[in-house]
């Protein structure tokens, strides 16, 4: 009999580090290697080609949910009452002509319950949660992830505790009381209050949303880069450009690419374009000098991407290279130029 | 030879304080009344209903355009890049607890694409400055409108100017100005602004998105009923509750709904629970008293209904009394628990 927690089409999780694979550990890093173990989350992919058909697709709704052969939480299990995905891609031909490019899609992520792309990565974690009977759901942010978060756990009524640094600014912080989360102000830095939550997580058993360590959530994101693939089909974009913190994202979109690939929706694969700031730039360095991570200094404008340890660095590596891609480093100036000419070229 | 500005199922205008119809007019008042004769949109809802069926809509990409028979759109037009509609109704069986009804349904309209219910209204206004080959789109404002409106025209490449009064927060002019509209600060109260953006349409020819003045605006806002109708079906709610300012989203709603009860979408009419602040409630009072509308004071922390003198109050004590619905007040502590009351059971 199925239990409720059960993901039949999960083959197996794999060590980035060790390179172990394990049945179990859908919820945490390698037990073994710790939080520089991300794991990676496998299929068994001839059996999601059987039953996620283009058919099957076309009548299903456009939420994440449309890919649940691909996700790993329980079918029919209880999930958040607001949806994520099913954003729209949209040309803009204005955009491509000042970029340069012949054509150029935007993935319009701000359409999303709390208008952020991590709200895919919050859906699948709380369903997670959900499937494991857990009484709290728990994260270290001051930014998209916490509201996220908070947002879809008041949407199943679980209890969320959000441990942020005490200079997180007031707005953020109201916003999450507004959604009934426990906020706890720490006295220290980010990485102190993500140190602090990790291990209020293991205490007290809460579900850890902490995307670096918990391959579950990256399986979230990657439904970003399945929806790209089924709606471009054969017209697969030549690079797929993204910014990247702590690499969960730009790993996701990636393996999303893959798996679509490997299903026969798309024909070939894209390059994937890491983008980080001139001022917190090291996995652009790594990526260049082709060697492991070497965390450094973190100053940039761009606050989401302001990381000088990205947490995901192998995966994030990984998805450049063995796209054919690359990571590029660009000013505070150059993203500031491009928010206007995006706003006044795309709207 | 149909023209790029012709909308064959437009049968008639109708003003709301004259009654005088006529074919011409929808993009301003009654020529003879000014601003308060607001003009009334009227179809040829036979044709409309052999071209929108139900299995005609479901072939339909789900944004607002799906309606476009009910709309003063041509067919085929140029549009903003950026489609609002198609946004979730979902229900809320904790809300549904807390405020004592059986069932309780949210609209989620942060899901448009600048996260505002106006982009429904922009999204009109724009396609018909295109139709009417406008230079220049304009609206006084300093909220969702102005940003909409912004949006809207940045997507389609149309120069767009906002008037805003001098106290306008500066990071809701920054986000004006990241779209590439021109931003007009005028020294003077709200009322002062809006007049000024008026004179200047009139005098330059731009075509003016100030929803209170232009019918084909609230056509635009109409979309949301239309959508409700359509998801709900036989499921028709009995009360549809919305804040209300200066009546257009409220008036634009019930039309949708009159519509497609017309169009035998569904069996019947809701009532519409019109809602205002406790400190700007001169429809209330209009109402309770079965009187016109006498301006009057308006003080309420929710700016966005902060409005003394709503300018389009016709329509919108219309549609409460005719839906056999009500106008009640609610005190600012009321919205407070409300605004928790929600975040925290539905997300």
């Amino acid at each position: 009999m199925a239990r409720a927690t059960s993901t039949p089409l999960v083959t197996a999780l794999t060590c980035v580090r060790c390179g172990r694979r394990s049945r179990h550990g859908l919820d945490g890093p390698c037990p073994r290697c710790g939080p520089e173990g991300v794991l990676d989350v496998e299929y068994d992919l001839a059996r999601v080609r059987r039953a996620m058909t283009r058919q099957a697709l076309a009548a299903r709704p456009r939420t994440l949910w449309r890919y649940h052969e691909l996700l790993p939480v329980p079918k029919g299990g209880r999930r958040p009452a607001w949806e994520p995905g099913g954003t729209p891609l949209v040309a803009s031909p204005p955009l491509a002509r000042w970029a340069g490019v012949r054509r150029l899609l935007l993935k319009d992520e701000g359409r999303n319950p709390t208008a952020s792309f991590k709200d895919r990565a919050s859906a699948v974690g709380v369903t997670r949660a959900l499937a494991r009977r857990a009484r709290v759901v728990a994260c270290a942010s001051t930014g998209n992830a916490a509201t996220s978060l908070a947002g879809a756990a008041a949407s199943v009524g679980m209890p969320c505790v959000i441990f942020v640094p005490e200079f997180a600014p007031e707005p953020k912080v109201a916003q999450l009381l507004i959604f009934g989360a426990r906020v706890l102000r720490v006295k220290g830095t980010y990485d102190e209050t993500w140190e602090l939550c990790q291990r209020a997580c293991d205490r007290h058993r809460w579900y850890n949303r902490n995307a670096a360590v918990n391959p579950s959530l990256v399986e979230g994101k990657k439904t970003c880069g399945l929806e790209i693939a089924e709606e471009c089909g054969a017209e697969v974009p030549d690079w797929v450009a993204v910014s990247v913190g702590d690499g969960c994202t730009f790993a996701g979109i990636w393996k999303g690419l893959r798996e679509m690939h490997a299903l026969r929706f798309i024909p070939r694969l894209p390059r994937m374009l890491g983008e980080q700031a001139e001022g917190a730039r090291p996995l652009v360095d790594a990526f260049v000098e082709g060697r492991d991570l070497v965390p450094g200094p973190a100053e940039t404008l761009a606050d989401s991407i302001c990381v000088g340890h990205p947490r995901n660095w192998r995966k994030a590596l990984a998805a450049a290279r063995d796209s054919g891609g690359a990571f590029i480093a660009v000013s505070d100036d150059q993203i500031l130029e491009a928010m206007r000419e995006a706003g006044r070229r795309a709207g």
